[in-house]
């Protein structure tokens, strides 16, 4: 939200003219020495964002497998190699590249850091592999090979003048081969050292390379540390955690209450803002705008006399106690992540330390936050422009952080498809300029283009569209999009089961039973997922026709029973234990959908591309009935055929047993348990 | 085909070393000013070849639709453009965008001029825009609106300081309301004057830009003269136009030959190589290695002591005649197509002229052109780098400047794909630099990617793998991949039907029929077709087990007698008027294809946008057999539903009758014409 006024004119930065001269090659250049430099074609090089505009994202110990069309005119060979190096680097490092078939080159390296680092392709036409291959013909063919033997003793020859090739022991063995081939008394006694294959991988080494052709951009790909791609969220509010709805709950409340959702199996722990809460307008109980006195009102509006975003609310505790939380969350081996909630309360600090990031009205008011008609009396925008141009900038960065110095480096991020993209690119890149460990979750749910561009521009991870995705085509559909399309390579999804902002239509009727599935879903369908506490217990009681929860902790302290009968912390704690025991669950892009013949059971599998670990799952959707289905058992991806047996492990209750053929047969039971997860052992090598 | 030698360390130009720097965003760049200026995203911008490397190629009167997603953070209205210039042009033209769903963005220019265009888009936050539909919300929902009204008031009053934007009297406008605004005494009544449909035009029209984000690239689109779209060649060979093999035709032979290719209904008559043939390692008949003394030599073995590139064989006549020959042609309304190949005989003048130019063996001997093991003794090739760069890409290039000169603008170029891209794409810049009129035809049949480089880097239109699909499963495939992907915006195909090195096998058993059925594939399904002389007198003899003609007139005089029973001259006059007559049949990317239960027959149709012209075409692919078929008459592309009636006329015979329900059948007899071409009306509005 900005505002309307006064942003035409004044506008800073001044937009920029699109330049005049035309970046392609000009019609009817005086002179080719540019375009002959680039005698090899490499063209379609995946994988790039949006031209290398924006990174490719991966996560430390991946390996970047790129692939280019490469070839060149005529017949001669080719060859190319991958660049890389880490951001920082002065030295590109090489790695081979090998044809793949239909021009198609394909190379990898290893993303061993926690940095950015930057690929490009080189290739060249490699005169002494031309040279064998014609040989070779020539002397299968019986035709008289003299001459062209004597231009192969040329070719050593040449290489072995040319220093700016190979090692110093390569460049030795050169000379002296060049030095044995010119003593060769005929010819033809030159045939066996120049196909000799030590030979020819010498001058792979060392040998020219004819017309080397660099693809003229450098691609980025961003590698985060690995709790960007496989993580656990678990989400509650610390001032709930006292256990009693009438004493606001403190840093040591939560501290005490670590060891339950580490039991629990998650790895991060994240709380809703934890700043000063603003007084002017205060929300009450449900959104009401009319608050009780002991109201503590909503924690996304930041900022009192107390302090702003870089303050936390007395009745948590201090500072000081916060960090003592964020040490005692490390020693349960759980990492803490805030909210980076932009607006703030009427009464933050900024307003009247920096009028100038704000809007005003031609009466002299205060701008409120409004999507019309509705409003939000309780917050105001900054805006990023103009006078708060690039102060604001600065400043929130720096609220960033102060929060990454005191230990936090996972912040979701409320709302910002509300904040401009530029601002995104730079301060995420600015920080993990100083901190690359750290993670930003993008708390965005609005139309998928943005949510993409969001990604693109630099958030780790981002909110998705699972908590509307319920029936079997609905949820293949959407997991075929996200790990399928060129999403795969920036758009990080993390499956939220449930949020205080949305209490689903699904799980609002589905009892026990859905929260189980919507956990399996969740859980193993994406690699990173969060709930929100309540889920285990089941809670989704709703305001009458809405996605929000009656008496939504947003407005009011909760005391929770985890206890409750009917609670699902069993479940939570097996899925969690088996996405860390089975890698194929710890992977995103290589999920596969199976067939099982009934609408209401999603079948799918994970599997290591060593087939090592295959996971098959099956999930009933419907609540409320048992359902039996057919279904496929994947046999041909381990190259079995349809009639073959392949051994099985439960991994719900650890039974084994053997499927023979490929179409078995299971019955889900809500009332039970309404999921499967089976391994498959990978067949022994007889 | 290049020399192995001394091509390494000597080469010319050296080639560059990958930058050190990255091109996209830095991490943690100090200054966000940069990244500031697009707070608009513009992204996914089509058309675009390879990032906008290359230009999309279009004709002139073409439209060219841009689409793009454009969106910017948060609820505010934005606004987009199309900019455009023609190649020399100093300022942009600008077009309307408008959001067509999704975020996805739509607008268009003309294109009339035969010349280089550029396009780019530029989008903005409109304020104006904004804050109406905020007030028009509000007021509809009866919230108090007096603060807004000053701000709209405050919105017009610094428009119409900001002169910008908008024309004079737009200005002036402007001005007025600001002083008219100024007046009103309450707020409400700035009420009507400011939702005013025509101070929302005036603003859209003068009104500031706030926010304008430029797309980072001047994508290139060139732009052909129509021939280049759409045109019927034939080819044929000058020296066998006597009438008499045992005289060596002449340009005057061609001459008086002009009107039967015209009545054929041909735009554009193609010569092989008209240049002096060499006479070291002559071939003779059928490719023999010993020549009779009076073999002419194949016309791809160019230059002699006669001349080379820029001269004409004596025996065809002088240069003058040569020009006569392209005056007559014109009055014919043919234009000639000469074929450029770069190759050489031994006898070439630029051989001692350029020995820089050619590959010398240790022995001291020229290497000839070779395939291993297969050798071609009567031709060598130039190279294109070393001390042949870059005087031999000037010479080449100076060869169809003189050509060009001389009234010829459609080149047919031999095996562009053995010669190296970068000198293709300076060659054909720099050429139509001078003149944009000149087309040029890819004779590349080899790997697809490499056919669709030499699209990419300038050639007009391209020989195609049209002659090897023969199957109603290969010619939907191959027609699809040309006409529904990302190649339809650079590679234009030229369907010939056979060629003097192509005589294909389904010509060689199918008989008359086959002629027919391929002669109407060739014409309705591409835009640009090609035919061989002879093939309409269905001549097929070939070298057993080869594609190729017996007594190929590559080697030898001919005499064709075009009168020869069986010929299908007829059929070639009526595919030709109809492609004039059709509009429908000079688009090429509005090819469908429809059901024919039969998979012998395939069964197409081409309309325009207007449904004005809709041609609809059978073809039984069974040269043996009659065959019939069920087929949907493609009512829903007019709206109908399936029991409607259309109105047919039957385009071969001229009858009119009308077809009711979707499902129709066909009969096509290859005894008596194996194809069917029906007008479907319109029908007309009740």
């Amino acid at each position: 939200m900005t505002s309307i006024l006064a942003q035409g004119a004044s506008d800073a930065p001044q937009p920029r003219q699109p330049a005049a001269s035309c970046q392609s090659p000009p019609a009817g250049a005086g002179n080719p020495e540019e375009l002959a430099r680039s005698r090899v074609a490499i063209e379609g090089v995946w994988p790039q964002v949006d031209g290398g505009r924006f990174p490719v994202k991966r996560a430390v110990g991946d390996l970047l497998v790129v692939e280019a069309d490469i070839f060149a005119d005529g017949h001669d060979k080719i060859d190319a190699a991958l660049l890389y190096k880490r951001n920082g680097e002065h030295d590109w490092r090489e790695a081979p590249m090998r044809l793949v078939g239909n021009d198609r080159w394909r190379g990898a390296f290893n993303l061993n850091e926690n940095a950015r680092y930057h690929y490009t392709i080189i290739a060249w036409r490699d005169l002494f592999a031309s040279w064998r291959d014609e040989v070779a013909k020539k002397h299968a063919a019986g035709v008289s090979i003299g001459v062209e033997l004597t231009e192969g003793r040329l070719l050593i020859e040449q290489a072995a003048t040319d220093d700016t090739r190979g090692g110093e022991a390569d460049r030795r063995a050169l000379r002296s081969l060049a030095a044995q081939l010119q003593e060769c008394k005929d010819a033809l006694s030159l045939l066996k050292p120049l196909l000799n294959d030590e030979v020819v991988a010498l001058m792979h080494r060392a040998g020219p390379r004819t017309h080397l052709t660099v693809y003229p951009k450098n691609l980025p790909v961003w590698v985060d540390r690995r709790a960007a791609a496989f993580s656990a969220w678990y989400e509650l509010f610390p001032r709930s955690q006292s256990g009693n709805v009438t004493r606001h709950g403190t840093f040591d409340d939560v501290i005490k209450h670590l060891p339950y959702v580490r039991d629990l199996g998650f790895d991060v722990l994240y709380f809703p803002p934890i700043h000063p809460v603003g007084r002017t307008n205060r929300k009450g109980r449900n959104n009401s705008l009319e608050p009780a006195p002991d109201d503590p009102g909503s924690p996304y509006a930041i900022g009192s006399s107390e302090g702003g975003h870089d303050s936390v609310h007395p009745e948590l505790g201090s500072l000081t106690d916060f960090e003592r939380l964020v040490r005692a969350a490390h020693e349960h081996k759980l990492e803490i992540a805030l909210d980076f909630a932009i607006q703030c309360s009427p009464d933050h600090p900024w307003v009247t330390e920096h009028p100038e990031w704000f809007d005003w009205r031609p009466d002299g008011t205060i701008k409120f936050a409004e999507n019309p008609p509705k409003k939000y009396e309780d917050i105001v925008n900054v805006h990023f422009y103009r006078d708060a141009f690039p102060s604001v900038w600065h400043a929130l960065r720096d609220v960033v952080m102060f929060w990454a110095k005191r230990g936090v480096r996972i912040f979701r991020v409320d709302n910002p498809h509300t904040k401009p993209f530029p601002f995104w690119e730079w301060m995420i890149a600015d920080v993990q300029s100083s901190f690359p460990d750290t993670i930003f979750l993008s708390e965005a749910f609005t139309r998928p283009k943005v949510m993409k561009r969001l990604a693109k521009v630099g958030f780790t991870q981002s909110y998705t569209y699972f908590t509307w995705r319920n029936t079997k085509g609905e949820l293949s559909e959407y997991l075929t999009e996200l790990t399928r399309t060129e999403a795969c390579e920036y758009y990080r999804p993390n499956f939220f089961a449930n949020t205080p902002d949305i209490n689903p239509s699904y799980l609002q009727t589905s009892g026990r039973a859905g929260f189980q599935a919507r956990l399996v879903l969740a859980a193993t369908l994406a690699t990173n997922y969060g709930l929100y506490n309540g889920f285990e217990i089941c809670e989704a009681r709703p305001i009458p026709g809405k996605e929000e929860y009656l008496d939504s902790e947003k407005y009011e302290i909760k005391a929770w029973d985890m206890d409750r009968p009917g609670n699902i912390r069993e479940d939570i704690k097996l899925i969690n234990r088996l996405r860390r025991e089975q890698p194929a669950l710890q992977q995103f892009n290589n999920l596969r959908f199976y067939n099982a013949w009934n609408d209401q059971i999603l079948c799918y599998g994970k599997y290591t591309s060593d087939r090592k670990d295959f996971v098959l799952i099956a999930v009933n959707l419907d609540p409320h009935n048992p359902q039996g289905a057919h279904f496929e058992v994947p046999l041909w991806e381990f190259g079995l055929p349809d009639d073959a047996s392949i051994d099985v492990e439960n991994l719900v209750t650890g039974d084994r047993f053997t499927w023979t053929g490929k179409v078995q047969h299971m019955l889900l039971d809500p009332r039970e348990r309404p999921y499967a997860i089976w391994q498959l052992d990978q067949p022994k090598e007889r």
